[in-house]
């Protein structure tokens, strides 16, 4: 058995089902703090506890380059993957912002970018190679760079101290490589699962779409396995996110699904290995086309609906201060007994 | 010329611009961050800079009672609203947790109860009465009364010194009130601005419409000022959070609206004083079944929609870190220049 394959626990449902009976203990009308409830009662599921904590999340952007870039499918140049980084650590992007005003751990791992980063703290060097291949005319990886990615998720994972973590992407041109894994994993045409990305316009997103199409033409045989598909239509990022995803899920860390590209992401590894699903929580709904048919797909019921579409975890970090206050309010909410409060008449 | 209806000024459409300019060069693609670049132009048209700011937040809960509960409108008895009083002072309800976790300065504002509430720290008593009328068979207050409950809402305000003021309510019954003015005052039945509140079933929610209904047949002659509504159908809780939006917003300070009493009132406020609607953010749209119509009818967006239904300011309370993420984004990422990162191709 691969190491991806080893099973997951299951979340606590005993202490889903506690976290819901104290929730109903406390002075509100039942079901009156509505998603917040569920939030509590999904943690105190993953934490086996009626009284779930979050301290500690931690942030890990995967970034790379992608050979689909030369097709022209992204509003931007292949190089700013590579300059992102260093804005990354540099503290000058988003997700560097919103880790640093809510005291989130946050690393960086380059898993190959066709112009090379410099070593700087912060930034973990696991160069697969400088970018996939062009998925439109070949596999984008070999099999043994699927699994280097995939390893370098789990060695991620395997590093991490918290109780939450947030995977975001970085890679110029990976909402293509999402929309064509989606379309291979889910069945659908790329007309359904691509978008405008970085903010093309309607007549790049139609050559856009037709290229995705033809990709997945190109490799209808060889998709046969979620694996064989990362292998051929993914990107170094996807598949290292995707082993994170399966290596938390098997730790009983729970994920906080960020945007589109890392719901492709958590949608391979939940095809690698079913147990994941039940760790995986959806921060937000993007602007990207097809996130919300995708999380539909998944099961997964977004916090956040605020048209963001940047990545990087964004969307993710900015859903984590509601997590935050749906676990003080389970946790700190005095009961109707406590405060002398009469009931429901 | 009464004190509410002295002119507010507009906030500042230059300042929104700049910030809007200022968000064109921040690294990433334009446009990505959604509705949390709409939030940081909208603090920079209050605030007049392209920096705007958010350290201080203040928290005032309005609470009251209503004749209209002898009707059985409500799931909870009128006690309730006494006794919530000293929860939220003794850090038990919702909104205390929210307030203390963000450390957001609270008061509670009793303005009658049915049974009378101990003075303690933290608590300013200004009562109108105890408790309005019945708006079923009499108007829920005299002139004096709603005159003396709008007055203190502007006494309240002119004593905060803050960035952002968020107006909660308590007051078993209030839906039932809120639910009438919303349709006195945009002209629609009973029906359509009436749901469950607290939680009432489907056979008290059609008694708790044709209540409303008959009421405001009964007093439609009266019904032909917002002020005259508001004395005919509001409370006193609801009366003195009008008269804080207004003043809010004559003393150019945003108030971020919660949930569907605080809409109604703000729609009170809003037609009593039209300079009063551009000083208003909603902070989430609640599950209460008008609280969308009403938000659609004052043209605010809510930022959240999670379900939450109870008031107290709590949806509101949830929502502020989404603000405090959007004006960090605006003022701390780097520039495309600063970066030295490449634009769009």
């Amino acid at each position: 058995m691969n190491w991806y394959e080893q099973p997951c626990r299951a979340p606590s449902e005993i202490h889903r089902i506690a976290a819901r009976q104290r929730q109903a203990t406390l002075t509100k009308p039942a079901g009156s703090l509505g998603r917040l409830e569920q939030v509590a009662e999904q943690f105190a599921a993953w934490q086996h506890t009626d009284t779930p904590a979050l301290e500690r999340v931690s942030a890990r952007i995967f970034a790379a380059d992608h050979g689909i870039t030369a097709q022209g499918v992204s509003a931007y140049p292949a190089e700013v993957t590579a300059q992102m980084i260093t804005n990354f650590i540099d503290g000058g992007a988003a997700a560097s912002v919103l880790c640093k005003q809510q005291n989130i751990d946050l690393e960086v791992i380059n898993l190959g970018t066709f112009i090379p980063v410099p070593d700087m703290p912060g930034l973990r060097q696991r160069i697969v190679a400088a970018g996939t291949a062009d998925f439109s005319s070949t596999p984008a990886m070999t099999a043994e760079q699927v699994d280097k990615a995939l390893a370098t998720g789990a060695e991620v994972v395997d590093g991490l101290d918290c109780q939450l973590m947030i995977a975001g992407d970085m890679g110029i041109g990976n909402t293509s490589a999402a929309s064509a894994l989606m379309a291979a994993l889910l069945d659908l045409a790329a007309a359904e699962t691509t978008g405008r990305g970085t903010g093309i316009d309607s007549e790049r997103l139609a050559a856009k779409t037709a290229t995705i199409q033809r990709a997945l033409n190109l490799h209808r045989q060889q998709l046969d396995t979620p694996l064989a598909a990362l292998q051929c239509l993914g990107g170094f990022e996807i598949a290292a996110m995707a082993g994170a995803y399966i290596r938390a899920a098997q730790r009983q860390l729970p994920s906080l699904v960020d945007g589109f590209i890392s719901t492709a992401a958590a949608l391979v590894a939940s095809q690698m290995n079913p147990g994941v699903q039940p760790w995986l929580f959806a921060g937000h709904c993007s602007a990207e086309n097809a996130h919300q048919l995708l999380l539909d797909a998944m099961q997964l019921s977004p916090l956040l609906q605020l048209d963001m579409r940047l990545g990087e975890g964004s969307g993710a970090l900015t859903a984590v201060p509601l997590i935050k206050a749906a676990l003080a309010l389970n946790n700190d909410m005095a009961s109707f007994a406590e405060a002398g409060i009469a009931e429901e008449s």
